[in-house]
């Protein structure tokens, strides 16, 4: 393992995080706010970054497990860091529901400790919001799109960060895909904020509201969410673009590039588009007579399942209130998530779609021993490890929720509050059911099962395994080992120096 | 397809169906009630079987998917003629009510849609319980050591009822294995009755009960369950063989012939042991406090942890007036289940163990990438395609999960009793949380849903592949063109008939 460029990019990573404090640091400058937590914050990051970011070491390949360790620590730091101007600003006085508000924010999940956020200062809840907008596309994304880095290390640290079974490049070099990825995020983002300031919002809500629809977050800066707003065209707006951010931005590209044939081979989005429609058609016959108006109950019903099925979890009724039917839909949607490849979480559709047609190819199997078949995905086949993959991952996702359900449960809340918590968390969405329903909130659970909920947040973003590898023994040993190994290069390079003589004999032969 | 061999197969179930129908029946003329129920199945089943039983086809051979499909059916017919002595004596009137207790009967569910027992005649309970001990070794494996069979097709009739990822066979002959497996069964059986008795049971209270809990069923023929007895001794016998009964038989074959070491290989059998242990120990501490007597509180949690993770479900307490963390422990051992060849369901041990040594594998594979890492299960190699299939188990069964709950949410239940309800009937458990905990029943569901859950209890104690086999379509056009095929030979052999020349000149070839 390659620790100096570890160190050097996950320096980099706090550099980056540093700069990107200045915004709500600028924010609460303007709105006349105590600028001090920001400002200690950005000094502590770069007296720990700084230093560190001038030695770029020569040796910068790193292999796939470096890339893991990389992301792992990348996603824990910023958000041990990024919790610290809620704790200057006394805002959430507490670090390890700090750490827990940031790790939602970053994750894009979207769940929240806070009951009364209106009173809060408007830069810490800049902060909060803008948190998920840095998460959504990814922090190393960012770092490969504007770092001079090169060959195989990008692949490894993309491939970390980037969710989905399958990580294809959209052209050949990795630096210029991610490049492509950020720019359409930023274009979409602008695009949201410009609309909604149409739609009469100020530039503040606006722009807090985009970031945190574009990373499929769901904090907002209003006690009651999207419905403090009372405007059902603000509800239309962002329930549309949270759909559109849960796509695979590599198909915002083929559309840009005029491919559209690639577009249409699309199962993943079909697939996407045809559970939206009828989830929201279900629950539309499924909750009518809750509603006096067919027009409100439409729009409430495809607001819940763009909300949860792109696990942004905004919040415009409260669902745990709706019939049996639906609430079991919405659940069902938490699991799913939406596309590989875009801002949202869960398991992603095509991972979905993988392990169903692999079910049916094994029952298929069963009926014709003889008959070969092959799992396709938009008419191409998978490679069988992918396919094992997505299945290998199904039980590492079901050993996580089960060990994430268990340990919360110590806190003695309902199986439905911490099943559905867990779901939340693992899948990035926000809000469960019960205690965390969409009126409820997380503040309730121990700090202790707070910290346990951060970090499967953490290990749903990045998808277990780079969190695994992390924290695993084997890990820590090489790194320790590898200090060891340098310490004996380091004495057999001052064994050679003392005696050229063997040195000249090698270059003899 | 061989549709001739499984009509006689199914026949020979009916018959034995019919023979086992004696039983109850002489239990209720003992009792002086009324016999005609059990007369009328008896008639209806011996007109139907007795035809089809004297015309054995003289092509025996049968396949892999010829025995899924044999199993199936078995499974089916039984539960329907089954329910036909519950509706005759007007026990349960509607059929489909009926249905469900039987297929929860043989499937050693023990769920139920009665709410007043008692007052029910005896032969009826009767047969209610011996269900249970029919279905919990299985009608086939029965079938298999006493018919002159010979060849291939007890392999695959024994592989598609006897649950678990592996199946071996004890000894080289079939035959001999499925006589064993039976042999231990009824001793145990027996055992049970015995002791029963020793602790002041009535010979009928005995016999049931030694059924109930030799199947671990867990069908009761009291109101409170266990709990009626209000004897503690009789709690201890009942938890031990529910432990008992929850160990793979295999062992005790192994254990009756001396081959101690093959014990103290077995895995399952210490991840068994330490998971009650465990289990029990947690749930002493977390309901301490429940309890005015410690003896009390370790006799409740054992007897709950055994009749969970045995899936039993008798019932001596509501657990779910527990804390969160003892009713957590409890559904996670109704997911994992006892262990591979005994009478208990869930996803079996073993089968879990397999998947979490496959994740383990998977991860030390993404740290070390060129080690070679084989899956071991009592320290020999495991197969490759074992390893496979019980995470293809997994996803099938996460799949099969996901669409009971979401076809009995219609019903309007909570989450928590929609997802322990599919669960309790999907392990073949019995009672779930909430509406369906220890002090409910599955009486309020819809006749749908009963259907729907009645049909996963069948699912889950055959393992899933038999059942779908069955319901395929691919298997229905077999069927159909083994019949058209049939027909051309008919058409054949009378052109051959007919021109004899043809044949005399092949012959002489």
């Amino acid at each position: 393992m390659n620790t100096r460029m570890i160190r050097y990019l996950l320096s980099i990573t706090l550099l980056i995080e540093a700069g990107l404090m200045l915004l709500p640091l600028l924010v609460a400058w303007i709105y006349g706010e105590s600028t001090t937590p920001f400002l200690l914050t950005v000094i502590i990051l770069l007296l720990i970054s700084l230093p560190a970011v001038f030695f770029k070491p020569y040796n910068t390949r790193i292999y796939a497990k470096d890339g893991f360790v990389c992301v792992a620590s990348a996603w824990l730091l910023m958000s041990l860091f990024g919790a610290l101007p809620f704790v200057f600003s006394g805002a959430i006085p507490n670090f390890v529901s700090a750490f827990f508000e940031t790790a939602s924010g970053l994750t894009t999940t979207g769940a929240s400790i806070l009951t009364e956020i209106e009173s809060l200062p408007r830069g810490i809840l800049f902060w909060r919001s803008f948190t998920h907008w840095i998460g959504g596309m990814g922090v190393l994304v960012f770092m490969l799109a504007i770092l001079p880095l090169s060959g195989g290390q990008t692949m490894h640290l993309m491939r970390a960060e980037v969710p989905g079974p399958t990580k294809g490049k959209l052209v050949p070099k990795m630096k210029d895909s991610a490049m492509i990825l950020y720019g359409i995020y930023i274009a979409l983002t602008l695009i949201l904020a410009v609309i909604l300031l149409i739609c009469g919002q100020p530039l503040y809500h606006a722009l807090v509201n985009a970031f945190a629809t574009a990373g499929t977050g769901g904090f907002s800066v209003l006690n009651n969410s999207i419905a403090g707003y009372n405007s059902p065209i603000v509800e239309w707006v962002i329930a549309i673009f949270m759909l559109l951010f849960g796509i695979n931005f590599n198909l915002y590209y083929f559309m840009l590039i005029g491919n559209f044939k690639e577009i249409r081979k699309s199962e993943e989005l079909r697939v996407f588009l045809a559970l939206v429609l009828i989830s929201t058609a279900a629950i539309v016959i499924n909750t009518a007579k809750l509603f006096t108006n067919l027009g409100d109950c439409i729009r409430t019903a495809f607001f819940q399942v763009t909300t949860i099925i792109s696990t942004a979890g905004f919040a415009t009724t409260d669902f745990d209130l709706w019939p049996s039917l639906s609430k079991t839909i919405l659940v069902l949607l938490m699991l799913t998530g939406s596309c590989a490849g875009s801002t949202a979480g869960g398991l992603k559709l095509s991972r979905v779609i993988l392990i169903f047609k692999n079910a049916m190819r094994e029952i298929r199997h069963i009926l014709r021993p003889r008959s070969v078949n092959i799992v396709r995905l938009d008419g191409v086949p998978v490679q069988e490890d992918i396919v094992r993959s997505a299945i290998g991952y199904l039980a590492l996702y079901v050993i996580m929720l089960i060990c994430t359900v268990f340990l919360i449960s110590f806190d003695g809340y309902s199986l439905e509050t911490n099943l559905t918590a867990a779901i939340a968390c693992l899948n990035n969405i926000g809000p469960g059911l019960k205690e965390v329903g969409p009126t409820g909130n997380f503040a309730g659970f121990s700090i202790l099962s707070q910290f346990l909920l951060a970090l499967s947040m953490i290990l749903g973003r990045l998808e277990i395994i780079p969190m695994i590898v992390l924290l695993s023994p084997d890990t820590w040993k090489k790194m320790f080992g590898q200090k060891e190994s340098a310490k004996i290069r380091k004495l057999q390079r001052i064994h050679r120096a003392a005696s050229p003589v063997r040195i000249n004999k090698r270059n003899k032969k």
